[in-house]
């Protein structure tokens, strides 16, 4: 029996078959139908299984689960997708239109952040740990803790948003509202956001470079910048990682877990991002000792095989 | 059987002993012993238990277990005070001292905010929920953390230091050297600083009248003041609700949880704390509804009711 996991972006639907080492057996994907209603995406999702166990030389009679991820909050019951904003959707009963389809196998929901951590727990960094939180920076930050071996979806099952701890609380104001969330601080815009700051203040280098060559900069260049020496990268990344450190040891007085995760584009710095945040961690956190602080490895298939681990979480 | 909690501080070590439905059958205080060490401090703990079993018209054969709490950090294995300012005590292994005399008696030990948790889990504000968050505001912050319904010790044992999380992060150093902790903002501490401040400065009003009359002020009379419509203390209270806002609005986003207590001596306030800062919170929280949250009710006796309560929680 395979179990079936969707993650659902902004821009493509990602879909594996998960077997019982939560090995993939099978991967797809399509285009996200930009636009269209819940009803027309949880249609797609049942053909993408379908093809995707034809792909397994099977049919859906091998099925064992269907797990869906999504980029936004859920609702408490697992039912409706009450704000996702990368896929135009807003209360969308998505699980019951799902569903409708699968006759006869469990669908399950969840954050795409949550499902990230499954699949961390099931095939990645944090195989055989009790408490872990993965933090993955892109254009937000979101996050997924461990508790107990399980995931941890909230004391009254909201969900965790990480990336709305304050750090700066006169800070930047938040898309939540709030003043100086972390995600004003510690997402991969806000690195962008600080490089593109010094680039029009005219401070010239190889950032400047190669936004003329581009008309853009992501946070892998600006590190790489800062790591060949460019004088302005160093600085927006120093006062990146000045915050970024302060959120990792907020996370490991509050939560003391045994492994810290980073994930999302910027981790694949790797040792560029993990030393100087290692560093930094070491000198601020509480205890005697930091925990480990790693980059996440289920990368671009985190959200499919963690929602493919939904049926086995609970 | 009757389970014996003391709550050793740095002026007096309280203890009680509790009944199988929590209630407190009998209680005992002591000067703390300033300048002793841990031994003559454990022996002291027996003789208090036997006073108190006295008291009871019991002897210590109607001793279930004895739980210690100790304003200060513990090692993971629960058997050293790796360090209690207040006490002056550091690496001083207490729980065996203690338990070569309580023979035959389980002894354990908690960090006294730990155990204030556990008192409101048992017999307080915390009963019957599965996920709770203890803030307790006074010369530092202390926290305690339930889980699952029960005590949270973080997930590699070392504790919970929610004073420690970043609620700033370029601004004042906290005692723990990192810049920014939540300690340095809203303490009860950090209110009189700010109330301080503005009597320095000359502002005049009911605040520079109480500290001419005694010497000093507290917390409690500072928001007195606030609520009488005195300026300065109006706008010390409101810049310490903005951060104390900021720091309950991160614990909500982060667990969810289905309550939040604040203890400590400004937790007297009672409404006067919990209207603005609901009010606040409410703005600010990511979520559609924020939890409840309230003052801690165990008050003083907390410590030693949770102390005595740990037996129970393992």
């Amino acid at each position: 029996m395979l179990d079936i996991g969707f993650d659902i972006g902004g821009t493509k639907i990602a879909a594996v078959a998960a077997d019982e080492d939560s090995g993939i057996a099978g991967k797809i994907s399509c285009p996200f139908p930009k636009g269209r209603d819940g009803r027309f995406v949880a249609k797609m999702l049942y053909d993408m299984a379908a093809e995707l166990m034809r792909g397994c030389g099977e049919s859906m009679n091998g099925v064992r689960s269907a797990g869906i991820a999504v980029p936004g909050s859920i609702s408490r019951d697992g039912e409706v997708v009450k704000d996702a904003y990368n896929l135009g959707f807003r209360n969308v009963p998505l699980r019951r239109y799902a569903q409708e389809h699968f006759k006869g196998i469990p669908v399950n929901m969840v954050n795409d952040a949550n499902a990230a951590a499954l699949a961390e727990l099931y095939k990645g960094v944090f195989k055989g740990r009790s408490c872990a939180v993965l933090v993955t920076l892109g254009t937000g930050v979101g996050g997924g803790i461990i508790m107990g071996g399980k995931l941890f979806n909230g004391g009254r099952g909201n969900g965790v948003e990480l990336g709305h701890a304050v750090l700066d609380f006169r800070g930047e104001r938040c898309t939540c509202g709030t003043l100086g969330c972390a995600e004003t601080l510690i997402s991969a815009s806000a690195l962008i956001k600080g490089a593109l700051r010094r680039v029009q203040n005219g401070c010239g280098g190889m950032m400047a470079e190669i936004i003329e060559k581009d008309g853009s900069i992501n946070a892998k260049e600006i590190v790489g910048c800062a790591l060949l020496g460019d004088e302005p990268a160093k600085s927006a990344f120093d006062e990146y990682m000045d915050a970024l450190a302060a959120f990792t040891v907020s996370i490991i007085n509050v939560f003391d877990p045994e492994v810290i995760a980073i994930g999302g584009g910027i981790s694949g710095a790797g040792d560029a991002l993990l030393k100087p945040l290692g560093e930094r961690v070491k000198k601020m956190c509480f205890f005697d000792s930091p925990c480990e602080i790693t980059v996440s490895e289920m990368g671009n298939d985190a959200g499919a095989v963690g929602a493919a681990m939904l049926f086995r979480s609970f």
